[in-house]
């Protein structure tokens, strides 16, 4: 059954997780560039992750080509060990993905995300010629249906569906945005309704803020469509880092990114809660991004376990709410296998010196871009802000 | 070459990180019962792990043998999907490692661990006899050496160390103390002086204690083999968590245990501390244990690469100190490209409900026993503590 | 010169501090009834107290009548050592505080706050004749002019403000409110907007919240006023404490009030950055409430002292951002004389096992309702909603 | 009935608080010199802080004669508004602390402490001298006995101790030293036996740490006597601010001495665990140091309230563990009138920026010393260190 298919008949479709954070944790994915070219030098990795996504309960297996467009390819060529041509990384992509969904019950989706070609001012015909290529090799490879994601420009997204939507295939769209909208100012429920205009039939967010903020825009996002009298289904896939402090765009502008997050990360626990939440605001495909790796999949499976009547095969492993734990060799570790326990904990840090929250660097502070003038990039910040505007890098 | 050549010529040697923990998240491992029956039931999640390790840049990879004992399996048998032997068990660990450590330059170290027979007061006989079982498992695959750890007792790693040395392998042998010493109290120093008058050509610790906590308790082990005029090479495999908190039984008493620990993990850049701080101490045997994910073996690797030589090849998808980042597209994010930077962040958690130390809630603070014996497992503190002097549980 | 000679001028005029915090601690008030008996059981309290305020550069002193309504100092009359009669207080508060001012420049300003009257339902006539029993003590006393102050329904304070304009002489008018408004909703703009129309000629907020959610408030009162072309001075007496965590009716709902505040209160850095950012919102009646201490106001004086062309007497004991401690015997401390170092400070709490934020418990939450049902004083939370709604406590 | 006839029937003795920190918020004292000329200047200000430690249940008046010799004010001598002899502030300190003593039922202490002679190598005679100078005003007002406190060297403490016996009155003496021992080295419990052997009644300590470390520091003393055979009676006035954080010198080190302390201040619940915790260990001089406000000497009183079988007058206005909430507008802070809910709050501090620990910038971390160096003050941190140990600043 298709991806329409199954929303429409009211199932909980879930998601996989980060790709690139997973892989730059395991070594094969490069911070900064992002680029999947691991797809062709370590096939391997990029199939255990896949795999481990499956056994946790995801529904849909999204191809690992994020940032694979050519223009992007090309321009962090230089990152690339041996030059690997951007139609072999998306064609992998698609092999890999597709024999690891035959192993069980998933879609697979391609996906194409914001362009350098875009920000750099290149023109709609330029942009959408790099959707194309890759929308090609999606054909070609015959996924299920597509996925126009993390985009901070509501208009490179609306030009990316029209792509997508070329195929006759579903297509799903999600910004990386939060409520107060696109880069350009645009609110959620406008980015929705433009999404749905041009052919979206599932709309919503991903990455860039936690499950809170995000799940706070996809209300927008549905309070616009109802506004606006559209139907479309809802899609929410944030962040596993806790961002309460984080600014209009998200946890870039956080001085921890990427390599000091790791005392934001979220629970398990935190992970059903936020499940339960995105259930009970209507939302039907729920996933994750950056951060999330294969147990916080399991967690939302495990949450929403009883209204879709079985578990993941990596249930097999875990316990409800820490039940395995009533094997543990010391009794007092055994007294934490209950449901009150974890919901209540409120986590430590074990780091006294550092604060629980930061202040973000991007443009509202500018402490980063101040450092940059110093450093002669830029000879005040209002042309650095104009540069911004313009989209010159 | 073999562990003790490298070692007393002088090199350093990496080893690896947690697997219970590792895959634990990826969905083929149970915690509580916490046993391998990973490399029966997916070997290629085992080998995927060990791969990563391998390109991180460990020397050693330990076979996934970790409370494989026959008595702590056959203890935890219900958790095992079908009935998968002891044998069989330490059999495709030995094999699996072997695998992927001749992809590379890594040795094969043959692991065990506390078993339940010690700690349900079985007999020196009884307890030996199990080690033998794995040892036989060990000398048929013919691994490069042997390692005893994770043990609290000094008198059970004793037991361990004079199994293991029957085989005429090199011997290591780690304790999860912290500087409090042994479950008995018996300090750091001693334990070291029995485990190498035992046998053990390597003393030191793991788990249970945060890198730092973890160089402390070495240090006196260090300390105490000098006084007694003893030479062995030093070795540490610490936790990838901050428990600056902890009492002497470790994180293993932290309400945090074992499913909030998200906060406390380590950066990389807290482990190219540690890493400096045990090189400088003298440690030359230097890896990690639960927690620890690739990227913070490669962290080791990269911090002593001045001293090594040369990078391990994950290396290729990381910048030193994040300089990646000067590819990074906002321009305040390429100014996070340099190592002052990551040093001297304090990252926040994102958590501002959330404390930063938490009272562990073991024997010391009692809490959890205090819930129990309101559960009437027991009937006073006084009985529990009795029945933990006599191990019985 | 009278208040609005001095407002119309363009002068800044710097108010007091919060007597009952003040006085609870020194041991002369009461939490929870916060009566001000003291002007007649301990004049020399109140009258050090006016003292040091005068000292640190108050241009205000405020008679101490809080609370001092006939009907609140009968209803907490149990505690009260022994039967004061409301007038008594009233007069005395009055004569120490024109006794003190006569020692300086200083205005007395009489000031009246919310009744219990008028939170249980008594009519409009009843509770204006609480407010008019007390102004005929102040003039009688002849205050210098009126301040209804401390009110969280902006129609009481329209009352009060009625009232108090019957004297002739100029009124001023705060609330203790937030953004969101007023116990019923009315948006602080609003809110302005009725209170210079009952004839206030000075309006803003005091108490309940942080200096930063004050401004804002203050500056959505401001907003008000210009959209409805109404003319009038602002003014902001916020608390002393950080309440970033706070709901709609304030600090009074934190689980740390008010005996456990300490961690909150701002430092004298704080309030310098806080009477700057008044400054600059155009606010010129510029004071504090609970929780301010003399040197609190001492740092708002000498914040604006390069505006006002002088410094208080206070700070011959004070030197400008930390200079004083040049003088200090360790060279480490010394070097802590400095701007920079005290407005970048990010002071610890030393509370490693204490969260920073913390959940309100008033309605929103109903943690202590819920609580207090269990206790039976209530059958059902939405009783106490009700009996809320209808002001029946 | 003097201060021995009281300890030595088992009374409980309760001192007072901080008179240069309470006397700096209020306006009198300058932080820096830190020195009592506002006997002179302000002795109304004096005097009702006195009156309410006496309220609070203070059983010894301290004359304000800190830092009051003679070398100490000269050396500060230039921020004396206007030049006031060290014989009239010591003779006002006296006339003052008695008159208010008179008052109630408590005594009088004459008090000095470390001088600026002793740090620049002045030798003992000299010291001697200074020390002498402050004992002639005291016989000559006739104090009830004599304090000698805040001693960072037990050698100056010892002389100091000699010239009081010369007196015939009883002596105290407490050092400003943690668990570490003074800054020579001497550890606890030899400086403890030192003092007493030099003419000490009553030992402890005073200042530079919290209620926790002090304690702990005091421990070492007693068990420093009993090692010795010696007797005496036992005293503690620490901080009140929490300082886990400090090192050997204390709070002096924290970045936030003296003007961020703000979020350390203990509660008055902090306080009453500590008077617990001083009663139990066999303290029975229990007052309080820099930081305690007449409220936290209230909380002593009112602690140990069942053992002396009486409450201070203070006490009138506050009901025990917050019994006076029971009268609040609020049900949810009506709810808070209960012992279990002070006891285990965790107070917010309010300020998710700041960690909750610091590290000190003293000797130890230097940050501060390299600072000064930077400002070519001192040519090397060796020759600051041998400076500080030549006691030349």
């Amino acid at each position: 059954q298709g991806i329409l298919e199954r929303l429409d008949a009211g199932e909980i479709v879930i998601g996989d997780g980060g790709f690139v954070f997973a892989l730059e944790k395991r070594g094969y994915v490069k911070a900064g560039p992002w680029t999947p070219e691991a797809t062709v030098e370590h096939p391997e990795a990029v199939r255990q992750l896949h795999r481990e996504f499956l056994r946790a309960g995801s529904n849909v297996l999204q191809t690992f080509t994020f940032y694979a467009s050519e223009d992007k390819l090309e321009n962090r060529g230089n990152y690339v060990a041996e030059k690997i041509s951007c139609q072999k990384v998306n064609e992998a992509a698609c092999d890999i993905a597709r024999e690891v969904a035959n192993e069980g019950d998933a879609l697979v989706a391609g996906g194409v995300s914001q362009t350098p070609s875009y920000l750099s001012c290149k023109d709609k015909a330029e942009v959408k010629a790099a959707f194309r290529k890759q929308l090609d090799v999606f054909m070609k490879k015959n996924v299920d249906f597509l996925i126009a994601e993390y985009f901070e420009h509501v208009e490179e997204a609306v030009w990316a569906v029209e792509v997508l939507k070329e195929s006759g295939k579903p297509v799903a769209a999600t910004m990386c945005i939060g409520p107060e909208g696109d880069m350009h100012g645009v609110p959620p429920g406008q980015c929705a309704v433009q999404l749905v205009k041009a052919g979206a039939s599932i709309v919503g967010v991903n990455c860039h803020f936690d499950p809170d903020t995000s799940l706070e825009t996809v209300k927008l996002m549905k309070e616009g469509l109802q506004a606006a009298k559209l139907k479309a289904h809802l899609m929410s896939q944030p962040l596993a880092f806790h961002t309460p402090d984080c600014g209009k765009q998200g946890f870039i502008d956080l001085p921890e990114f990427p390599f000091g997050l790791e005392p934001r990360i979220v629970t398990r626990w935190d992970i059903q809660k936020y499940a339960r939440k995105a259930y009970d605001l209507g939302i039907r495909y729920i996933g994750g991004c950056c951060g999330f790796e294969p147990y916080h999949v399991r967690a939302i499976a495990e949450e929403l376990g009883p209204e879709r009547g079985f578990l993941p095969e990596a249930s097999g492993k875990h316990g409800s709410w820490g039940d395995s734990l009533s094997m543990h060799t010391k009794p007092w570790v055994r007294a934490r296998a209950r449901k009150d326990y974890w919901e209540n904990l409120k986590p430590a840090s074990g780091r006294p010196y550092c604060p629980s929250m930061s202040k973000p660097d991007g443009w509202g502070v500018t402490k980063g871009a101040r450092e940059l003038m110093q450093q002669k990039e830029a000879t005040s910040e209002q042309q650095l802000k104009e540069l911004f505007q313009k989209r010159k890098f």
